[in-house]
C-alpha cells in the first residue's frame, strides 16, 4: 500500500534514490486495478520515464530447466560485484484458482536472498495467455530503482514471446537433451534469444551435444540475421560453474548493443508494441485497425515525447472509446 | 479450393460421407482468409453442426516429450481397430517468418500415413499467441467425418490451455524426469487433463518416479475436484508400450462423461469459451464487456439455437460493430 497522502513524484524520488519500502509502494501502485488509482501511477510512471535505465534481462525457457537456481546464482554474484539487482518472476496464474500456484518461497534461493537481491512476484497475466501490461509497468519502476533487473518467465509457448519487447538481453536456459533440435525449433524459440545457456551440464554428458545442436540450430533458424550469433555456453547453476562466463556475455551482449545503435532502435520497438499489445487486449484487433486507419501508431505514439508508455496506452484508449459513445452497443440482431 | 460452384450444402454432404478430398476441401473453406468466403465457411458450418459427432482429443506436452510419435502409434492401432482417424497439428507459427517453420512431413509417421489417418497441420495461430479461431472450427469439420480427431499442440504455455474448450479428453505426454514436481505445479499443466502418459519408459528408471509424483501432483492441485483422478499411465510409444493401456484410458473418459451427463456440460462450456475467446481477440476485453452489459453472453448465445460456434461470433461481432457505426474513432487527444 503507498502511504495515503503521499505524492506520485515524492513516490518516483524514493523509488530512484533505491529506497526498498518506496520500490514496493510502488510496485503495489501499478499492480492496482482500481482506477482511482490509475492517475497517481500514470503520474509515477511518466516522473519515471527516462530515468528506468537499469538494465533488463529476461530469463526464459522450459519449466525443470533450472531458470530459479541460475538466476539465484546469478544475482548473487553480481551483487557480490557491487551490482545492485532486482528479480521480477511471473508466476503462471492457474486459470481454475486465478492465483499465482505458489508463493515466493520456492522461487528465490537463499544465496540470493542474502546478498540483498530484491525479489517480487507478479502472478498477473492477461486473461488470453500472454505477459500483462503491469509486467511491462513493474520492469519500468524496478529498473528506475535498481543497476540490473532480471525478469523470469515459466514456459516455452508463444505467449512468453512478449518478454522480448521488455527487455534487453534475453537469456534461454535449455537442459541437456530436453529435446532434438527439430523440438527447439518447432517451438520457435532460436529465433529471439540474445544468450543460450545449457544447464545441468554436471548431470549429462549431452549437454556437449545439445550445445552443438542448438549453434547448429541458430544458424538455420535465423537466415536473416547479420554475422553475429548470439554464444551458447555450458554450466551448472547448482556448481556455480559458467556463471562468470554468463555474466560476460551478458554484459558483451549489452555493449555490442551500445556500439551498434541498435540498443536505442530496440527500446524504440519494444515500446511500441506493448502499446500496440496493450490496446489489442483492451479493443481487439479490429478495434485497433479502426485506430490505426486514422494514422499509424507510430505516429500517434511519437505524438506523446516524454510520456510513459503506460501513459500513451491510456491516451489512445481514450480515443478508441471516444468512437464508441455515440451509441449503445447495438440492436437486436 | 473448393470447387467452383460447389453449395456449402453439397460440401457438407461429402464432409459427412467422410470423403477426403472434399474434407481437405471444407477445412480450406473454414480457413479462407477473403471475407467474400466467409458466408460460404458459415453456411457449411452450420450444416455440420450437431453432425460434428465424432470424439476429440487433445494431446499436449512439452517439445520432445513424443507427442508425435505417440501420435503415429496411437492413430495406427484405432485404424487397425475400424476407426478412422484424423489429426490435426498446430505449428507454432515463427513470430518473425508468421508462417509454420516445418511442414507435415516431420509431424506423422510412416505406419500412420499408411492407415490411411487423416492428416492436416494448422500453422495459424491468433497474434496474442493462443489457437485460432480456425483451430475449432477445422475441428468441428473434422469431427463430423471421422469417428476420432486427435489435435496435438507443442508448448505448455497458458496459451495452449485454450485446448481444453475443443475436445472432450485432453492427454499429457511428460517425459521421464522432466523437471520435479513444483515444476509441473508451477506450469499449471495438472489442473486440466483428463489422462497423463509418461512416456519412453525404456529409456530411463526415472519414469515410474515421474509418474508417481504426478499422482501425488495431482492431489495437490485439483483440490476441488471430485473422487474421480485421471489415470496416470506409463509406456514407449516408440515401442508401442502402454498404447492400448493408453486407448482403454480415453475411452474409459469417454464412458464417464457419458455417465455422469458431464459431457453436454462440457461440450456447452467449450463453445460459450470459443465464443467469448473470439470476440475478446476481435474486440478486446472493453469490446466484450460493452456486450455483455446488455445480457450475459450465455443469454445472447442461447438466443442462436442450432447455429454452429462461427455464426454466433459473426452475430454478436456484428452487434458490436453496430455500436462504432456512428461516429469515427475519435477526436484529437
Amino acid at each position: 500500500m503507498s502511504t495515503p497522502g503521499q505524492s506520485p513524484l515524492a513516490l518516483a524520488e524514493r523509488v530512484r534514490a533505491g529506497d526498498r519500502s518506496g520500490v514496493a509502494q510502488a510496485l503495489n501502485l501499478v499492480d492496482d486495478g482500481r482506477a482511482a488509482r490509475r492517475a497517481e501511477a500514470l503520474d509515477l510512471l511518466d516522473a519515471l520515464e527516462g530515468e528506468a535505465t537499469g538494465r533488463r534481462i529476461g530469463i526464459t525457457g522450459a519449466p525443470g530447466a533450472g531458470k530459479s537456481t541460475l538466476l539465484d546464482a546469478l544475482a548473487t554474484r553480481l551483487c557480490s560485484l557491487g551490482r545492485s539487482v532486482a528479480i521480477l518472476a511471473i508466476d503462471p496464474s492457474s486459470r481454475k484458482s486465478g492465483g499465482a500456484l505458489l508463493g515466493d518461497r520456492f522461487r528465490m534461493g537463499a544465496s540470493a536472498r542474502d546478498s540483498g537481491v530484491f525479489f517480487r512476484s507478479l502472478a498477473a497475466r492477461d486473461q488470453l495467455g500472454g505477459l500483462s501490461e503491469v509486467t511491462g509497468a513493474s520492469l519500468d519502476v524496478l529498473a528506475a530503482a535498481f543497476d540490473t533487473v532480471f525478469v523470469e518467465t515459466v514456459g516455452v509457448g508463444q505467449s512468453e514471446a512478449g518478454i522480448v519487447d521488455l527487455v534487453e538481453t534475453l537469456v534461454f536456459v535449455a537442459q541437456p537433451a530436453a529435446g532434438d533440435l527439430v523440438q527447439f525449433m518447432k517451438a520457435g524459440i532460436l529465433e529471439w534469444p540474445d544468450v543460450f545457456f545449457v544447464n545441468k551440464s554436471d548431470l549429462s554428458e549431452l549437454a556437449g551435444r545439445t550445445a552443438s545442436e542448438l549453434r547448429a540450430g541458430i544458424e538455420l533458424g535465423r537466415p536473416d540475421a547479420s554475422g553475429e550469433r548470439p554464444p551458447v555456453l555450458c554450466g551448472s547453476a547448482r556448481d556455480g560453474i559458467g556463471i562468470d562466463a554468463l555474466i560476460e556475455a551478458i554484459d558483451g551482449h549489452h555493449a555490442s548493443l551500445a556500439r551498434s545503435e541498435a540498443g536505442p532502435r530496440r527500446r524504440a520497438a519494444g515500446r511500441l508494441a506493448r502499446i500496440r499489445t496493450a490496446l489489442a487486449i483492451r479493443y481487439g484487433t479490429r478495434g485497433l485497425a479502426r485506430l490505426i486507419a486514422q494514422a499509424s501508431l507510430e505516429r500517434q505514439v511519437d505524438a506523446h515525447p516524454g510520456r510513459s508508455v503506460e501513459r500513451i496506452i491510456d491516451r489512445l484508449s481514450a480515443r478508441i472509446e471516444a468512437g464508441w459513445a455515440g451509441t449503445d452497443a447495438g440492436a437486436e440482431t
